[in-house]
């Protein structure tokens, strides 16, 4: 375990047994894969800008089942390097090969940290975004292959990344609540039960339960697809990436106010709701002959595998149309795991541009 | 990852990552402690024998939440070294004060490969079995103590350990290949669109993704807690292991030859289940004053958190009631994770002393 995540190298058999075995399997590629929001935006931002891909070198940063490589190829990219870790660098091959372009697209098992490439290249392509964003903290291998092998004016696809807060209503509390009580329920029948039938008292045990228990049920923000009807509020964007210029110190924290006015009809919000979106527009030395644009938002349209993260405040705000909500986000890499987040959201609820209440803090994991 | 298992030092960073860290929670150590059988048979096993346990010096290999070190001290043991990796280990404290035997446990964080004692012992104490008894491979940290730090004489709880494997019925079998059969379909479906939508031909991949699903799907066994009534004949014993004296060497691989009669009224056989037992018997210059034994068979009564491994044959055998199922059954570790299994079972149906077919082979992975 990372003692501090700034300082303490990263634990690669960790990190391999954490993070990079998920992409080891098709079924997971084939998950993203099958993400049309996803894929129509990377095949639009690749083929309606073709001109800038045409004759040029391409790196590929976590190239997966190498898609984005053999699009780049079909563009008419000279060359691509299609850099992956994981053994799907095998599966890569196979489909570059499997769709006439291996002559141009050279698949590079290694971590991107360890690749040494024969040239610099025009363009680095990536899929790099987690949950809300940052989740994964893949971005940091895409800075350091930016930093080392685009050329001056290259370009970045995607070129920028935001992301958004807005408050929320959903049922997810309420039942999240029961599930926690439910579990401290039971665990008062256990300690009955052991002290009774094994002679062991494990009250003292209790608090560091309910402690586990609290961040596993009403700490830990959840995956889920909005529907738009359950914002209270217009979004706020809470950070804005560069990622032609971004450094890694600029993405592993976020740390924004925020002011949101909640719609008229509001009587209660149960939390927030975060995503985000990245755009491609090539880079200044070589601008997108047309912008694409690829939103994680709650949509009515087909949704994306990223869905929203949640936070639930417990208990619920008091709040109607009119007020605003006005507070802090503030996110930071956790502890023992780099690739995963902790969030600290303050907020409090002004009515005539005064708060109504203190404000208050929740903490929350993105697991 | 590890190329070979019996060579290849254990990646302690990626060992933390995949195992270690479930045993962290106290959720997970409420589940072990709220499971009777397990329970009672520890507890009997300390209590029934606490003429042994008197004043005498016993290690807890994996304490977790100290539950059997705090029992060996209400036995009368003079100190009990309690020795757990995780963090649990400050819980195990708690629990040690909480019923006032602070002064003779002492919990020692540390993995037991590092610790060094101040002092042999009596008797070694742990619950260390997996399922299908060897998965995590946990022995292996109890067979070090033993060789480390167990007086000559001394006594091991539990002392004894038994593998069992039975035919079965289970329709689970007609299920799992349905979910493999949509799943390849599925697989179809995703091709075409990709081809048709994206430009890419995902059909070189078609191979691997069978082989990665029926993975899934038909070769990992299944956790299931049986009915005795599914079983087809009587459990061949197909492990022995002499707790005292067994090596790293005698318990990495399971080797061994069934001949198993079908009862009357079957016509077909799913594959076959697997699970075990152990027993405390003390030790030949201890023996038990009464010998306990924790069973994991499949029952009508209280059952187990450990149940039975399945292993489901694809496609089931044809046989009938007085039939010879013939096979052998061999358990390696995995290559990639020595606390993970790979079985290899060859089975074919005699009837009247002679062979209906050739044998067939199927291979299993223990997840």
């Amino acid at each position: 375990m990372e003692p501090d995540t700034k300082r303490a190298p990263v634990d690669k058999g960790a990190d391999f047994a954490n993070y990079f075995c998920t992409y080891g399997f098709l079924y997971h590629q084939k998950e993203m894969l099958s993400d049309r929001v996803r894929m129509e935006a990377y095949h639009s931002a690749i083929f309606r800008n073709a001109r800038h891909f045409r004759g040029k070198v391409v790196l590929d940063v976590g190239t997966g089942s190498g898609i984005l490589a053999v699009w780049a190829a079909q563009a008419g990219a000279k060359k691509v390097y299609a850099v992956e870790t994981t053994d799907m660098a095998n599966q890569a091959r196979k489909v570059a090969e499997g769709n006439n372009v291996a002559c141009t697209v050279e698949v590079i098992q290694a971590s991107i940290e360890d690749v040494t490439l024969p040239e610099k290249v025009d363009i680095i392509i990536s899929e790099w975004m987690g949950y809300f964003l940052l989740r994964e903290s893949m971005f940091d291998s895409v800075i350091i292959a930016r930093d080392r092998w685009l050329k001056p004016g290259g370009a970045m696809y995607p070129s920028h990344a935001r992301m958004f807060l807005a408050p929320m209503r959903s049922a997810l509390a309420d039942q999240k609540m029961q599930e926690f009580q439910h579990s401290m329920a039971d665990w008062d029948r256990f300690v009955l039960d052991t002290r009774e039938q094994f002679g062991v008292d494990m009250s003292c045990l209790a608090k560091s339960y309910e402690e586990e228990q609290k961040k596993y049920y009403l700490q830990t923000s959840l995956w889920n697809s909005l529907y738009p009807n359950q914002l209270l509020g217009a979004a706020a964007v809470i950070k804005e990436i560069d990622c032609l210029t971004a450094t890694v110190n600029d993405i592993s924290t976020v740390d924004a106010d925020f002011s949101i006015p909640l719609y008229e009809g509001v009587n209660r919000v149960s939390g927030y709701s975060g995503w985000f979106d990245v755009h491609f527009r090539g880079s200044p030395a070589a601008p997108a002959d047309s912008e694409v644009q690829l939103d994680t938002a709650p949509s009515l349209d087909e949704t994306t595998h990223w869905g929203q993260q949640v936070f639930l405040m417990h208990p619920p705000l008091r709040a109607r149309g009119g007020d605003v909500l006005a507070g802090k986000i503030q996110m930071t890499r956790s502890k023992d795991n780099h690739r995963l987040m902790d969030v600290k959201l303050t907020n409090a609820v002004e009515r005539g541009g005064r708060p109504l209440s203190h404000p208050v803090t929740a903490l929350f994991y993105i697991e």
